[in-house]
């Protein structure tokens, strides 16, 4: 449904301007508002360094209700003191005065460099600007999406509709996240500058909204890993406006409403992994029958996140032992002597055993777009998934040089 | 005392052999023999998936007492089932015919591929001409450094000589580490394969050497981290032979000991580091005032383990927030709003807010071969110290294509 959009669900506009706060000439400030005040939820980074922004948007979004969400890229407000918090409700000052609500119905967020004072005079004229440009159609969430990225290079959107009795329901997502990728979000966080909105016409209690907001991001942007570095900033929020006239409130329309939150959410988590700073590739890791679910989730992220593992993806290298040696290193319960392990579809290691395998057709078999580890524990029934990117030069290119 | 090596405590033997089990024509067998039965210890990798030497060197070692110590580099006989296990005690079998001894006072390793059986052949011829090889000068000493050598690029000795008494005595070491460096030993345990191997000529009780071994390699092995993937191999041996007449039986002469076995283990550590797989620089970082020791070395590990530190290393980049984010997602009590970060001595961090700093001037100050990051957390009186290396794309280039 590539036609659907952030504010293809009933009641919402976007915007997206250029301020001059990222370094190149880009949208760097966007908005996202909705007509009536909505329903909304969020989570954000358990790092337990926060910065302005987060402080400042769980405060706001803390009654369950948001009138409109701002952003800018290219500076994170993140380790700027007293100055910084001031700064982040400013933000929400100005775009209520552009939205006409009340500041504390904004959720401000901000990426980029930590470290740093925004600009405020440029910040100012942005928001204003941000304000004036709001639009419905597909254009306007455009520039929304290309305003919240940094060393992104591709524009992160996803979108799902579904019925809920005769009503037709949408859910849309806009992300951005490409380094500093480990998000690890509850409803107090997350890990990574990831950034994520997304925008419903469903009808919704902001309890519920909130209780399955958490348990999709932790299938999804919880379940992304670049580099592992939680950042201080990430954010997902979601609004609900209500006027597809849908009410979620029946067992039945709860799951029709998780499974399409959850689709769009792995959607967009999928596309973070493969924007990866210097990817070439996704790398989906699968274990299954693990001891419990934490077990499940330490063990995939472990293999997800070592770097040995992700440097062999990237030259396509058969070399399973630096993946079962990861999984022997997660800290919880695993018996090689009862595992399996699944290359593309090719058993390579079973029951504490090499098997024979044709490395060079697997090499092959590796050099695609997608590449599937399958890790069975026979230990258990807990299964956990989780996305990554391989490791390239590229990643030290962007990494080695990003500040100065 | 550049002139020392590991067979200058008196007692010791070693040599180093080309067997053919290297790609490249380099020694790749090697041994250490003790003239007597020496008091014993070792420390080994915490993973849960052991290699089949670390299963049989544990047994070996447990009663405290070891006449030799084989080695290959090439093939870590790990992942490989019921026949790697019978090839590591072949290769005591083997030294064991060498050396003139019980089987099971001998302790093997082997780093290398995982998921490999081990060339038994080669082995077999390898490990009788090393036997035919042994000598107690420094060449003999350089030619076992080799042999255990896989990516590394240096040769890594470490030796040093006190007073017990009269006595002298001398400390000596010898260890590998490039990549896959993440160690945990313990007792039962270390990460990456990291192999290390110390002799001594003091006389000490194996349960003293057991406790001061796992004291000592704490403070090094288990404090250096290249990418943090805790080897299925990790090993770190000693061997007492009590020949200088010196016994540590005494708190002073025990004092004395311990001290002199953090001088060469943390050598040795700091070696590692500056060797790993693309490294340009070592990275030391302190961490002051923290609640606990255990959180001091958490957070020390999450910044030297994180990738985007590690690439601002490298590019000489005063990046500052990573490194106060990484201590944020350490999982630990952190609070940057009573913390002070100085990179080389420079102050670019305190009390939550950044400090004006000059970029230029300090992106020349890291441009060094050691940079020293101090993060003081004033919550506390617990210190801890990690090295790591920067990452590099050398790091990639060995990396992507190890094993094909």
């Amino acid at each position: 449904m590539a036609e659907l959009h952030i504010c293809s669900p009933k009641g919402f506009r976007a915007s997206g301007v250029y301020a001059g706060i990222k370094s190149k000439k880009a949208p760097d400030v966007g908005m996202i508002v909705s007509d009536l005040v909505a329903t909304a939820a969020a989570v954000f980074t358990t790092n337990k360094v926060v910065a302005a922004p987060v402080v400042v948007g769980r405060e706001n979004v803390a009654g369950g209700k948001l009138h409109g969400i701002v952003v800018n890229a290219g500076n994170a407000n993140a380790c700027t003191g007293k100055q910084g918090d001031l700064d982040a409700r400013r933000m929400c000052h100005l775009a209520g005065i552009a939205i006409g609500c009340d500041e504390r119905l904004v959720l401000p967020s901000s990426t980029g460099i930590i470290g740093h004072l925004l600009p405020m005079d440029k910040m100012e004229r942005g928001i204003a600007h941000a304000g004036h440009a709001l639009g419905r159609d597909r254009e306007h969430a455009l520039h929304f999406s290309d305003a919240i990225l940094t060393t992104d290079l591709k524009r992160k959107e996803a979108a799902t509709r579904f019925k809920i009795g005769r009503e037709t329901v949408t859910i849309a997502g806009v992300c951005k996240g490409s380094g500093m990728i480990g998000p690890n979000m509850t409803l107090g966080t997350p890990h990574a500058t990831m950034l994520a909105y997304l925008t419903t016409d469903a009808g919704i209690p902001a309890s519920a909204l909130r209780k399955l907001l958490a348990e999709a991001s932790e299938k999804s942007f919880n379940a992304v890993t670049v580099d592992d570095h939680t950042s201080t900033n990430d954010t997902c929020a979601i609004m609900a406006s209500g006027m597809s006239g849908a009410k979620v409130n029946t067992p039945k329309s709860t799951k029709a409403f998780a499974s399409a939150l959850d689709e769009v959410c792995q959607s967009l988590a999928y596309q973070i992994a493969a924007d990866g700073e210097g990817a070439t590739k996704v790398v989906k890791i699968t274990v299954k029958s693990a001891s419990d679910e934490e077990s499940a989730k330490k063990i995939a992220r472990t293999i997800a996140n070592s770097p040995l593992v992700k440097c062999a993806m990237h030259g396509n290298d058969p070399n399973w032992g630096r993946i079962v040696s990861a999984a022997g290193y997660a800290g919880v319960k695993f018996d090689p002597d009862k595992s399996t392990l699944r290359l593309q579809g090719v058993e390579v290691f079973r029951n504490g055993k090499p098997l024979d395998f044709d490395a060079e057709a697997l090499s092959k078999k590796l050099a695609k777009e997608e590449v599937d580890v399958l890790l069975e524990c026979r230990l258990g029934k807990s299964t956990a998934t989780c996305w990554t990117c391989d490791l390239s030069k590229g990643y030290v290119t962007i990494n080695a040089d990003y500040h100065t």
